[in-house]
């Protein structure tokens, strides 16, 4: 039977987050790190804005010249100079003066305040402003964004699109990030065969090669993919050659007690098994062993089993191993009807949701990829429930938040 | 001032969506096909499972043969054959026969039931079988997930992992896709320069570089950087430059009416400016045209305000030219305190949210990038709204689920 009893959920991820090593890092062009994860807090090189700016298009002026300006009152200043946005004047606002400003350009020295074109009249060099500016007004001021010398954005940090910008302006075009883990998806499985419509006898086409690699994909990591028969010999050289150039394994099949299950066997002689079986449903049968240091994730040959024991068991760990850190992402929603569970184990139920209702699909067995595909989420019941009742609040994992 | 009057956000999202023409397609191997859109529906080629097959270790039987056993009662069958994964038996189970069969294996002629391993003993050839089963109990019948000829996914998908896998149970080992499309990057400004610990004068760091490569890459495009001085001749040749090489152009800068903004008069020249200017803020100044049949979008220099625009007036249509249709995303959350708004305007403020409330930053202003990193989300402010009172529910949109 299994190697260890089984174990339940929350101990098979403390178990597996316990070996995990996480990534080296390596330095990466800015512009190539939109979802990577920042390996390094990033100190501001540079003020930003880099000096005081008109955050309108108007006039520079000193705000006091204008304290009492009114439709009624105006007041006269004369334009000593005209400054577009990256040029920069010399000249001087004195009392009286205004220099002509395009947004985004250097506040010229002795000015404090930016008047928009719509309150003023120009005619020549004269200037008639029709209200009144407080020091400040329509300026961005040197560093008010980000300071030399002050920590922009931290270490660990999954980075956005915005995040880059922060880095650009803090004056980096390189960036420090853990390296993507370069998972081996190793399926068994003597009878599986690439797809063709000419599939003949006990032949099984490979499924599993191409949902495991989208699976790796949306956790942000490098998958190879590679195919090996049941045998324990040729199964034992693979995962050996495998682990020289890979952080881990992925196996698919193997791991049940059928003649010909080999996979767990192997990764038992390699190296440990950490544990076998795990109350969960699907995927009972997942094993997690290491082998010189590396984690090995076995997982069903079954489709459908196999993609539950990647989103539930896997996926947390390939994410920890670049230093992801993703809070908890199950909502609650409505049950749509009474789901029986059974005490002690945790089951993972196919469902279809919209809006705030879950409908759990009326389809049992590993084998139904079809299952998968008209699925949207997990509903998923904890091992101390008895199953969730019609109308019932009830904890579900949405595919489209788990992956990415 | 603005080349038209300002438009509402449906209508500049309308104006752009009927100008919009879907990629052509391609065929690529499958397994690179994750997060790509299906082009055709995909008919399977195949029966899923190809074969009737055990979906337990155990024995295949005639289920009449069982009907009345019980352990008191047990039946004696004889195993005339066994039968691995991957292989055929030839023998056939006629009444009194079993065969022992691995799970996955095919059902062999005759047999209608698989008894589990559990429920028998075996001495030598003879099977005691202790309880009844039902006829196709533990079976997986050929073509009960996918069967031959069925519509198996339809064109238009945004293909998951799993979608992987149920088109390779079909038989295919490649898929035709929307070609995802090429968007140029025109980032306009004389005094941007890309960043470095030693920027000078009226010089600024290009942070729109960054920020709009990632937004792009987010909306599952391809995008290209390009930058261009403020110079209405450069501006021209570099837009008929590009759009001989990119399905469209997304340009920053140059959309105000400052001196020196010439991107929307270019644009103007070259093809047709639809619209310029939308009563939404940030990112008023967006304009939006089409030359030689292909879409300009424009954006702000400054970097919210180009954010901003990107995620509610370009995103969406980039996605369209992939045919991705997405419902809206936005989701209710309990503001945390009161935000005025202007009717007639429609508002997306940057706040941060986490459980079910949300938190306007207290942020304004285009220039401050520290805002679009602090922030997770945007509270939409309808046009038809006056602001949002404390503790009223508002709807956000996160940049999680905005962005992939």
């Amino acid at each position: 039977m299994f190697l260890s009893k089984l174990i339940k959920v929350e101990q098979a991820l403390k178990t597996m987050g316990e070996n995990l090593k996480i990534t080296d890092t390596e330095v990466i062009p800015l512009e190539d790190a939109y979802k990577r994860v920042l390996a390094a807090d990033i100190i501001s090189q540079l003020d930003s804005p880099p000096f005081s700016r008109a955050a309108m298009d108007g006039y520079a002026v000193k705000a006091q010249d204008t304290f009492n300006s009114s439709p009624n009152n105006p007041t006269h200043l004369t334009v000593v100079d005209e400054i577009g946005a990256g040029k920069i004047s010399h000249a001087v606002v004195k009392e009286g003066h205004a220099v002509k400003i395009a947004t985004g350009a250097p506040l010229p020295h002795g000015a404090d305040a930016v008047i928009m074109n719509e309150y003023v009249h120009e005619e020549g060099y004269e200037l008639q402003v029709e209200s009144s500016l407080t020091p400040g007004e329509n300026v961005s001021f040197q560093g008010e964004d980000i300071k030399k010398g002050k920590l922009i954005i931290k270490r660990g940090k999954l980075l956005q699109p915005q995040d880059l910008a922060i880095i650009a302006s803090g004056g980096y075009n390189e960036v420090n990030v853990y390296r993507k883990p370069r998972i081996a998806v190793l399926v068994t499985g003597s009878e599986l065969v690439m797809p063709s419509p000419n599939i003949k006898g006990a032949e099984v086409v490979n499924s599993n090669h191409y949902t495991l690699k989208g699976m790796v994909e949306s956790s942000l990591a490098v998958p190879t993919l590679n195919h090996v028969e049941d045998n324990a010999k040729k199964v034992k050289n693979e995962i050996e050659k495998l682990l020289i150039t890979h952080d881990a394994i992925i196996t698919t099949g193997g791991t049940a007690i059928s003649k010909g299950d080999v996979v767990v066997e192997v990764v038992e002689q390699l190296g440990e098994v950490l544990f076998h079986g795990v109350s969960m449903r699907p995927g009972k049968p997942f094993a997690f062993g290491m082998v010189n240091g590396s984690p090995v994730f076995m997982l069903s040959g079954y489709p459908v089993a196999a993609m539950v024991q990647y989103d539930i068991m896997v996926r947390k760990n390939i994410e920890k191993m670049q230093n992801i850190h993703k809070p908890p992402c199950t909502v609650k929603k409505t049950a749509a009807r009474k789901i029986p569970s059974t005490l002690g184990r945790t089951d993972y139920v196919r469902a279809r949701t919209d809006g705030d209702e879950v409908v759990p699909l009326n389809i049992k067995g590993s084998t139904i990829i079809r299952s998968m595909v008209d699925s949207n989420c997990y509903i998923v019941i904890e091992e101390n429930l008895e199953g969730v009742l019609e109308g019932e609040k009830c904890d579900v994992l949405l595919y489209d938040i788990l992956r990415v």
